[in-house]
């Protein structure tokens, strides 16, 4: 199997990047991987005798800063773009970038191309639960004007996701909404409901905000801009309560010896909601697996989204994911 | 001053709502509160001789399974639509309810109606930030399928609010979106940050979802879905957190005794986050101040939602919104 990566993505590349490549393939015999970007700054991590890693040089690379769609247009030789040309013409199976997630969504659809059937990729984090499942939240900005039948195909290829990779039998498939009632809703989710409950998969109806963290589905679904919101206030919640937490245990004298003696504890709380340990965030729909790996991503976080890309790619997501879509009946436009 | 209160709504009704209104009474003398409700119920905990307390009796109550519109429409000796209408034949200048918030909406629409020049209401809790100040979002769900110059309206009734009854001079106005840059958002965001940014308020441009309780911005308008979606995600996500700080400190006799140690300071992260202190959620936009508590509130809490509408009350927030409206450019439909 032949991995493509974007060497030059995410806070810490190239050094993280390369690090976490090389113990994947010390990790999986098999695995060839191909770093995209600058050679000279690659090889200061990587050892001379790294048979199965390859370098594709180039000097260009897409930033944060970067408008997405005009710098996969314009920057053609920059690491990001090459990664998803490797994947376009057969010299790997699937690639991983750090970077510009925005970038990453256009060169996916531009480059690499939509799965005949889908309407819209998704881009699809794994979030923690409180039971340590996790649950795939889908879309979460790739498509912040959904439609209803989008809403039905990311249920769908969630729950495929879910079903080969995760190996959870019968994923539960959610609707995000406002509230848990059947015809709860907008226009957008009152209408994708129907869909998602005549959909083969197992939908459990609508699921509220509050519950996302005590796994009250394994799939959730919502357009783009709730989904946003909804990863994002996880996140930020999450950190400002534990800065606060900080806060108050150097409080006093008293706090601090509390603090000491919870140490352990406290740090296995936060492991427990670092979602990178789920891998990155897969981009749903495109023709090859696409794998989103958090900005801050360290070499552990790479070695996770390359282990779950290996996943996705031997359980063979994508052509399970082109039969599904084949079978369904067909719902208003395709773009 | 005399407000209308539904002693019937909410978790703990009649009991704290009766109490809370006792302790209002008692701390502000020209106060007048009209308890709607069972008669008998409400009488169990109100000394003989309160004599700026009135009750309206009647049998009839909303409950929280009820379907909001139907039951506003067909229980019309609810002690929601009789509070409502104290209000609308001006028996009293505000009303406050901790019942079915869906059912609150309604009698506010149907029985008080809207203010002249604004399209919908919205429903607007204050929620907690890391300073102590909060913040106001806005809609959370009075309506889900908002139009650009909803939120534009939003945006001027947040502001007036923050101003007057909070007394935070020039507010800053932020729009919740996916991304800080200008131009990010879907069709609904671009489009109502241009009518933002024009409008007569103190626009500071989109917010990301996870800088909102860092206080981000005074008043952050959304449409009701997005803003359900992220009231519940911090709700949810905070209620998990402390619950597993819980289990953290219960793992073993080390970490209990720095539950002990760190005991008054971890309550008090509990009552930062704790938003019944900054009152109820207002329904902005109509005729009269109308005030949703929260469901679990107690005594505390409503006596806090009392206080907030006195202050709206007082402030003329209503009428200050009325002239603002006035002066603007007619945007699209009305309905």
């Amino acid at each position: 199997m032949k991995i493509a990566i974007d060497a030059m993505g995410g806070d810490h590349a190239p050094k993280e990047i390369v690090l976490g490549a090389l113990k994947a393939v010390e990790t999986f015999k098999s695995l060839e991987i191909t770093l995209v970007g600058d050679e000279t700054k690659i090889l200061e991590y990587l050892p001379d005798n790294t048979a199965s890693v390859n370098i594709l040089h180039t000097d260009e690379k897409i930033t944060s800063e970067d408008e997405p769609v005009k710098a996969v247009r314009r920057k053609k030789k920059a690491s990001l773009v090459l990664m998803a040309n490797e994947v376009k013409e057969g010299r790997a199976d699937a690639c991983i970038s750090a970077g510009n997630t925005g970038a990453l969504m256009s060169a996916g659809l531009f480059v690499i191309g939509r799965i005949k059937g889908i309407d819209r990729p998704a881009l699809s984090p794994t979030l923690p639960t409180v039971n340590g499942e996790g649950f795939l939240l889908l879309d979460v900005g790739a498509n912040v004007d959904a439609k209803p039948q989008h809403l039905m195909q990311y249920g769908i290829m969630g729950s495929i996701y879910m079903e080969k990779v995760r190996q959870i039998s019968k994923p539960r498939v959610g609707l995000l909404n406002v509230g848990t009632e059947n015809g709860k809703g907008n226009d957008l989710t009152k209408k994708a409901f129907e869909l998602l409950d005549n959909a083969p998969i197992n939908f459990v109806g609508n699921v509220e905000a509050r519950d996302l963290l005590e796994g009250a589905a394994d799939v959730v679904v919502t357009d783009g801009f709730s989904g946003n919101v909804a990863l994002k206030t996880i996140e930020g919640t999450a950190l400002t309560l534990f800065s606060m937490l900080k806060d108050k245990f150097m409080s006093n004298t008293k706090t601090k010896i509390a603090a000491v003696l919870a140490k352990n504890e406290l740090r296995g709380l936060k492991d427990q909601l670092d979602y990178s340990e789920y891998g990155g965030a897969a981009l749903f729909g495109l023709k090859a697996p696409v794998i989103k790996a958090h900005g801050s991503s360290n070499r552990q976080a790479v070695f996770s989204a390359i282990q779950q890309t290996i996943n996705i790619v031997e359980k063979e997501v994508v052509m399970k994911i082109e039969s599904e879509v084949k079978h369904l009946p067909k719902q208003g436009e395709e773009q």
